[in-house]
Order: structure tokens, then sequence, then C-alpha cells
């Protein structure tokens, strides 16, 4: 592979700057009115024809000449004949001359040869209606609405560049237009790569290594939050013959061609080398963290960007350098509401010297000011994307930023909306329930300990957290104290209970009736991290029996078979033993019913929800204390 | 008629309680993952599976038992036998035994048997290979992903009321779900009625009455903009029979009926009969202005709202009252844009005691600060809508608002945006150029007058002023200084000529060559309002044509047939000579030369474009004094 060379890393702005040297643009395109709806006008639009069309009465009335009123008042009024009549939605059938009037209704067309028109409260009829007395004199134009007199022909009526509302097409609508030229979307065609990658939907071989594609649909929609039109290529797989044929067909078909997925070197080299045969590189590196390996170029007609392969490097890296391109392209400035102002709520610190991308959550504080908080599980991780609300970019000059610190959010998409209750711990079926009643909470499964941890630190609106009861021995007591102490000021909001034990195959053919039998039989046994409530409470469980075995607790640890090896979430374990890799599993007796498992219980455990002493008074935490209420149970 | 008596006209209040009462919400529907942006969930989505869904080596090494590591250090490695390879896609066909590692690359699928990690840099390979020398030790878990470490089966992923943005597609990629549960979007069905009315791209018969139904396509973008689906129901008509058949048709199709257009006796009578008959009648008239006649009730299953007919009467009572329903119904809340606080420009006042919608603009002053204009030009008037940038509802016991109140405006819809440059005054062919290159200008084209005088009143940025230069005569010289007094603190943004006269037939087949022939000929003209700065001109060759005649001026005057009927847009004469109601009219040599017909030059006019003197700073102001700057002549 003979790599052109591209020695020294790009900057952000050479990046953005070789974005915007691709052209984007899409083109023009005639749309109906019915879906000109949020599109961009590309030309001016004048009125073709007069609003209204005709010269209107504006009241019921005579149309006459008005030259034929002249010196009427109420006690010499002039006397004319009527020669006709016209109604609302009708053509006149009569052509006024001098000394005639014409009955006529409101929204009437006036008739030829009238030129103004008197209402019927100042007239009389003369006997059989013959004649009328008009009472008043009146000028030319009076009480008539003329053609134009809304919207006149040739007047400007919208600008090129007018992204189209409701009110323009009302607008459109009176000047009877009903296809509209607007910028074309442009065409984004999306390309995913990696052997390893699935459609969402299809069946996935794990054991095969095999992940779902997660950017192919995440981008697409970023694709059409910024006004382009998405294209979804058939997945390409590492396949170099392939891979360079759709590469190909995308980039004749749309305007801009963007690749994620694999990062393996044998797909660079592919899309390397389609690139420089035929097209253009214009950047190959970019010094930004993520998305050091970021490609920009020409590829035939169309415009190419490669995104890094993980999610949130890909979401990121895309709302940062690309949407801004297709928005402008798409003639859809950012709106107003993409950006939000925040404070950072902990000391950060860098490592080095790249400008950074930063994945953000935001949480408004007990004084309604908005605090960022950054999220960083690496850049792997897909919950990432669910957890954060946007981007802050952090130049290569900053080392460290203060609590405190103003900064700027890129939300994710203007739509995104910052949650009304944030918190962290326990993973819980219970409080699960009790937020799908609530407005948009955001919740962090981190186990309790980690859990009470953030809440001290002032992020988090609320903690759950899980444990063993006081009373329940010596180590328990500690770190029930721990937890206490860090909970100390917090405020608690609600409380209940919950059973746990081992969960066990459907109808326990293993006959296991307790703790002993884990340590005293061979059976595989899945436990839960340290952090969790569940395993504190298996941990007292331990020290007692080694209290009563009068052994030494260590042993009966190393007696269990997989009690080091913890998993986070709380079905984790009993999903190992459905799928027959354990015998039992440190779990609720709730989810041992919920999945038709088998259920040996243990004790109960209680669960509490702590909030943040300054937050109280929050909106989101009020929602969910009273939402506490019809569960907690003291 | 056997009407249901409503004593009182209902309270705004009662109308939203009436409207709210009724369901407008549509269901539940699945829809395809790359449909689901911008829906709303209506369950909860738990992870049903673990992502990733395979314990994954986080980088290049050996997997191995990490109990055979215990003791291992760069002195005293741990000897292993390697008894195989894992690749990344693959799936692994070794199980480790005690003392064994099997090489593998990041990515990869951790061997049965192994529980760690070793990464390759703390090993040697011994010899040929088939043994490892590992040179520390590490602990159950060491390196490894595990499965469900990002998301873990059983987990939270959404709640129920999400609106899905793309980072929630990326998490529901990522759970390999292809389609989701969300609120079905409520079904709104627009029926318009009434004879004179349309279809936009029909043909109108204008000399028969007819105009284009406006509130249909407006109205249907209102309910998409709020996340319901519109509906379009074919016109109506006030043939009694087919409105209550298509009525009934909407009513069975829909979860909302929306009726607009006719305010006939007798279109009404059939709506309220069918309703009566059909369904239930919750209120009848409405204390609000517009919108009195608002008819809230119930069609067979469907939910009724009757709006008046005039459009921007429609869409404010929509706006005020039945939009806000509709995204309650499709879980969509008013976004934080939809609002916008101002002060109101110029003090005004109320006749009566009636809770009124008043149509605004916004325009933002010198200081930055949104100033809120009243756009009135009576309800009947499509321009409001598109002048308009939104609704102020003025409560019945006020009966006026001072100069700088604070006002809260709501938009038409979220997506509008207030001018970046409003401008008032002459229309004119060049100026309208120069607005094309313009951001997102409003122009208002009111006369030069007209636009002095507003912009005496501090609420636009700019006029645009067209006129007689002062040499040209004593009457003329009053109105200039007149015009200049007014414009007497402005600032000249720019300065151009314009050459104005007679446009006539192509070719002038009535030999027409000046001013004099429409005395002494029996020639039908047209003239401009009294308004523009053309009749100004046209009033100074008047008056010069007198002087020189030794005549009086208003003998010219009179014998001029259609001097005193002014039109008010600069295209309308001409439109008049095309269509063969006159001979000659008072226009521009651009118009005529654009629209192929003749023209009788009388002069040449400057047009001066004028800023308020506070606003010259205003980034739109300055946007337009660059644009001036290639047509401006001194």
């Amino acid at each position: 592979m003979n790599r052109k060379e591209f020695r020294d890393l790009a900057t952000p702005d050479e990046a953005r700057d070789a974005i915007d040297s691709l052209a984007l643009e899409g083109g023009i395109e005639r749309v109906p009115l019915e879906d000109a709806r949020g599109r961009v006008l590309v030309a001016r639009l004048d009125a073709e024809l007069d609003v209204p069309g005709f010269d209107r009465a504006s009241l019921d009335g005579y149309a006459l000449r008005a030259r034929d009123t002249f010196g009427a008042d109420e006690a010499d009024p002039a006397r004319l004949e009527v020669v006709g009549e016209v109604h609302a939605g009708a053509k006149p059938d009569v052509e006024l001359e001098e000394g005639q009037a014409a009955e006529i209704s409101t929204g009437a067309v006036m008739p030829d040869g009238a030129d103004a028109m008197v209402p019927v409260e100042r007239t009389d009829t003369d006997g059989d209606g013959s004649e009328v007395l008009v009472r008043t004199s009146v000028a030319p134009g009076d009480n008539v609405m003329f053609a134009g007199a809304d919207v006149a022909a040739g007047e400007r009526a919208l600008g090129p560049g007018t992204t189209i509302t409701p009110r323009d097409i009302g607008l459109l609508s009176a000047l009877g237009i009903d296809e509209v030229p607007v910028r074309a979307k442009p065409r984004v065609g999306i390309v995913s790569t990696g052997d390893e990658l699935v459609r969402p939907g299809d069946d996935l071989e794990s054991e095969r290594g095999e992940i779902y594609d997660v950017n192919s649909y995440t981008i697409a929609a970023g694709v059409e939050d910024a006004g382009g039109e998405a294209v979804l290529y058939p997945h390409a797989g590492d396949e170099q013959e392939e891979m360079e044929r759709i590469l190909r067909t995308a980039a004749e078909e749309c305007d801009l061609v963007l690749s994620s997925g694999s990062t393996s070197a044998s797909a660079v080299d592919v899309i390397y080398r389609v690139i420089e045969e035929q097209g253009e590189l214009l950047l190959h590196g970019v010094s930004v963290k993520p998305g050091k390996p970021m490609l920009i170029g020409r590829l035939d007609d169309s415009a190419y960007v490669g995104l890094p392969g993980y999610p949130v490097s890909a979401m990121m890296v895309f709302r940062t350098f690309v949407a801004p391109a297709i928005r402008e392209a798409a003639g859809r400035p950012e709106p107003a509401a993409a950006t939000v102002s925040g404070r950072l709520a902990r000391q950060e610190r860098y490592e080095e010297g790249r400008h950074r991308l930063m994945p953000v959550g935001l949480v408004t504080d007990g004084d309604g000011e908005t605090l960022v908080y950054p999220v960083d599980k690496g850049s792997g991780a897909t919950t990432s994307l669910a957890d954060a609300d946007g981007v802050v970019e952090v130049g290569p000059e900053t080392d460290y930023l203060e609590e405190g610190e103003p900064l700027t959010v890129t939300l994710f998409s203007p739509d995104v909306r910052p949650p009304t209750l944030f918190g962290v711990g326990e993973d819980d079926p219970t409080f699960s329930r009790v937020l799908d009643g609530l407005e948009n909470p955001r919740y962090l499964s981190v186990g309790s300990r980690p859990g009470l941890r953030r809440l001290r630190d002032d992020v988090p609106d609320v903690a759950v957290a899980a444990g063993p009861l006081e009373r329940e021995g010596a180590a328990t007591a500690a770190e029930s104290e721990r937890a206490e102490g860090r909970a100390n000021d917090a405020t608690v909001l609600g409380q209940w209970t919950r059973e746990w034990g081992l969960v066990v195959q459907a109808g326990n053919p293993n006959e296991i009736e307790g703790l002993e039998d884990l340590v005293d039989r061979d059976l595989r046994f899945v436990n839960r991290t340290t952090d969790s409530g569940l395993r504190s409470s298996l941990g007292a469980a331990v020290a007692d029996l080694a209290e009563t075995r009068g052994a030494d607790r260590h042993d009966i640890v190393d007696a269990i078979d997989g009690f080091d090896l913890g998993l986070r979430a709380h079905e984790s374990p009993a999903r190992k033993v459905i799928a027959r890799d354990a015998d039992a599993g440190l779990g609720l007796r709730e989810t041992a019913e919920r999945l038709d498992l088998g259920f040996v219980s243990l004790g109960e455990q209680p669960v509490r929800v702590l909030a943040n002493p300054d937050r109280t008074e929050k909106e989101g935490v009020r929602e969910l204390e009273r939402a506490l209420s019809d569960v907690s149970t003291e």
C-alpha cells in the first residue's frame, strides 16, 4: 500500500475548511405545497395574481358610479335606477351606465361600470324597488376592496432562502401556488463496514463476536435531523471488492458518502485506495480526540468523510464536523436551541495536548442553573450516547477545567431535552417502574456505592441505595456506616424492601436450599459486582455463615465457584442461569418470577431513594417524591 | 333550524377545557427504527440482550486462567502451553484447561475456560511459540470487557414518553431493536367549505368571485408542525348533502375534524345539524376576537372544532386553542423556542371588552431588544400571515397597552424566525433584488410616504422612499420637503434612480407620446395610490403641464380618465394594460420591459434607502448597507 503522506495531523479548523470545500448542495427540486413545510425556497416568488383577484364589495348595499352621488345627502338623495343584483360567488350579469345601480352582497364581484358602493343603511328603495335613493355621496373606491389590495400581482411574496413555515404556506395558497422550487436535500450515503457488524433486527451470533451496527441508523437520523436525506447502503463487510463496489455506488448516487464501522487496517486501506484512484484525499488524520483517523476527500463526484468506528466517537465527529456542513447545504441554520450554556460540575483534567470532543450530560441544580458533567464510559460504549446530551469542545491548550467553568454544549440534536430528573445507583425493578411515570428522567444503574459517592459530589439529583440492615453483623455494619456517612446529608425520599437470594433453574432441579449448598457442593454460581447492594447483602450472609461455622470468611468465599466474578446488572446472573452457564445467580425474587426461574430466598433488604438536599425543591425531584409515595413502606 | 341555545359566549378557558375534554390521542403504532426519529415511545424498552454479547478481549495478547498467573512476575514468569488462536469476528475453536493459553486479538471472543487476558507486551514466547512466558499476574476479569458491561440484559434502556432522537436510535440499534412502539400521530381531517374556494393549482375564475383556499394547506401544515397527521378532504362547497357526507367520512377516519372556510349561514347550519344529530355540541361561540363563532363538539367518535373562515383568524384560533391539544395528544411538548418575550413598540388601544388574539410582528431594536408590533390589515388579508410572526393574547379587562409593555408572543410555529431586517416603503424592483441577497428580510410595500411615517415611529429598521427631485416645481418641492422633514434624522444607506412613465400596450399601438395624450385624448389610464413615489412624480409632471399650458392643475387631472383611482403595487397598472382594461398605466421602464409592454418615459426619480439612526449598527442593517453598495449611485 503506497499511501500519500500526511506528515502532520490537520487541525480541527483545517478539517472544517476541508469539509466546507466539498460541495454538498443537492440542487433544486420542485415539491408540492403540502410537502413544502420546513423546506428552503431557492428563488424569489412574486405574486402572479392579485389577491383578491377582483374588486370586491366590502358590505351589503348598492354598487354604483361615485359621480352619480356627488352632492347627495340625507335631504337631497341621488335617485338611481336599480338594474340588477350581484351575489357572492356569482359572476355579475349586469353592467352599469350613468344613473344606474345594482344591489350587491358582501364579498361579491363589483359589476362593470361601478366604481364604488354605498351600504344599504344609507339608502332607501323607492316603491317597487326599481329605484334606490342614495342619501350620501361616495368617492370612487369607497367600500370596495380592490383587486390586489391584499397582495398585488408583481409584489414580492417570499424571498430565496425562506424556510417555509405554515404561515408562508398560507401566502402561497392565496397566490394559488401549489408547487415550489426548494433546495434539494443533500443526499448522504451511509456505508458501514466490518465483518462483525449485523443490522438491528437480524440475528446476532455473539459466539462469533458479532455486534449490532449502531452507527448506520444513528448517523442516518443525524443526517435527517440536519436536513439531509439519508441513504443506507447494504452492509459491506471487510471483503475488498464488495466494499469498493458499494462505496462507488454510493458516490454515484449521493452528494456525500459517510463511512464508519470497521477500523481494521484492511478496510481503511481499501477506502484509501478507492479514494486515491477515483477521487482526491484532502485530509487524513485530524488532531482531535476522538476522531483522529478521520478521512476527508472526494470520491468520483461525491464528497467523502470517513468517521471513527466507535459509536460515541462517530456521533461526536459527525455532530461537530459534518452536521454543520449538511445544514449549510440544506439551507437550514442551526437552531438556537441546539446549544446550551452551563457550568462544569466538577474539575476535569486532560492528559494530552489534543483538541478534545467531550461527551457531556446536563442537569439543573437547585438554583435552576445548568450543570455540565462529562460522561466517559470509554468511546466503545453505546450507553454514553444515551447518557449524554451533547458535546463540549476543549482546545489543545487546556489541560484542566475548573469546577464552575462556563461551557457551551452543542446538543447531539436540537430536540434533545435535558432530563427533568437525574438519578444514579442500584438497579431496582420497583424504582424502574416508578421512573416510567416521570416526565423525562435519566437513571444510571451504577450500583449503590458509586451512586452514593456521586450524590456526595453534587452531580445527580438522587441516588438509590440498597443494602443490608445494620444489625446484620460487623462487616456489614461497617459497610452500612460508611454508606450512611456518605448519605448523611441526603434527604430520604422513599424506602421499601425487596427479597433477594439465589436465582436457580426453574423447579430448582439441583435442590439448592441456601448459601451452604454453594459452599459445600460443586455448583457454578454467578455473583454481582461489589458495587451492588445485593452483593453487600450476600457479603453479610457469608459473614454470618462463617460465624455460625466458626470458619474463616475467606475460606467460605473461596469455596464458592464464581464468587469473585461479578456482573453489573440485576438480571445478568439470572440470564447466565437461563443460558445454563451457571446453576445459581445472585438476584431478586421479582427477577426470578419474571423470567420463570426458581428462587431460593436469602433475606430482605431495604432500598432507599436519597435526594441531594439542595435539590429537594426542584420540580423533577418533587415529581419523584409524589410518585414514590405509592411504593414507600416504613 | 332548531338550534340549542348557548346564552352566553364561553370564556377562552372554557374553550380550552372543552378541547382538552375531547380525546385526540391516536393510539399506538409500531414503526421501523429508521422512521422512529421524533416519535414518542409508549412503553419502556429494557435491554433484551447484553452489549457486548460476549466476553471481549480488550487488547492483543493471551487469554488464560488468572489462577495460572498467580505469583508470576518479571523474574519468575508463568509458563503456559499455547493451544490456539482467536481472531475478532470468529468463533473460538479452543477451550482452555489448566496451564493453557490462547493467542487473542482485540475485540475477539474470550475462549471457554479463560477468565482473564494478559497483553502481549507482558509476555515472551518460548522457541517455536508452543509456549508463552507470562511475566505478570492478573486477576479474573483483567483486560476483559464482560458481556453486558456496556448495557446488561434486563437493564432499563428508554422510558415511556421518550422523544426519540438520534442518540436514542444509537442505543436501540445496539440492542438490535428494529421496530419500536410509538404514539400514533393524531389524525386530523381538514374540511374546507364555501362555494367560492378553489384549491391552489386549479384555475381561478375571479370574475365569479372565486378565491384560493388558504386555510386547508395552512392548517394542515400547522397540524403536522404540532405532531399530527393532516388529512385533506375534497373541497365541500356549500351543497348540504355533500358537506354532510364529507364531514361524516372525515369523522370516521380521523381523531379530530377541523372545518373552516365558508361563514355562510347555510354552511354553519349544516355543520350544526350534523353535530347535533351525530354527536354532541359542547360549545358554540367563544368570547374571543377573532374567533367568536368557534364550534367545539364531537362528531360520531371524532372530536370536532370549527375554525373561523378568514385565514388570519383561522390560524390564530388554531394556534391558540387547537395546536396545544394536538401536541398534547402527540406527546410532543411545545418547544421553548415557540414563545418569545418582547416589548410593545407603540401604545395600543382596544375598543371592546373581549379577549383578543392580536397578530404581531417582531423586530430587534438597536440595543438587541425585541420589539413587538401589531399587524392589522383586517383579518381577511392573507398577507397579515406573512407579515406577522405570532400571536399575543390580550385579556378582556385590558383596554390599552402602554408602549414598552412586556409581552409574550406565541410564534405561529416554533421554526418561525423573526426577520433579520425589517423594511417598509416604496415597491421597487431594484430593492427587491437587493433583498434577495439578504439573510431573512421582511419588507412591506406600503408606499413611500407611509414608509417614512412608520420609520419616524421607530418600528422598522429602514424605509425606502421614491419621489421627485426638489427642483421639479413648487407643489413637488413642498411634498419633498415634508418627506425630507420626516426623514431628517434618518441615515441614507443607499440611493439610485429609476425611469418612470407610462406603461402601454406592446408596440404602443395608440401612439401615446406623453402625459398630454392622456389629457387630450380619450384614453383609459390606471394610476398608483397617492402613497407611492411614482404618483408624486406624476403629480409634479401634471403641475408642470398645468404651468406650461397656463391651465388649472385640477382641470388637467379631471381630464385624465382614471387619474383618481390608484392601485397599490408597482406592477398592477401594467397588469391592467395587459388585461386591456387600460390603455396606459403609471409604471417603471423595468416593469414594462419585464412584461414585454411598451413604455413612454416621463422622467427619472431618485430612490433612497433610509435607516433608523438607532439601528445603523444592527447586523441586518449593516448587511443591507453592504448589499446596497453595489447598486447605489450618487
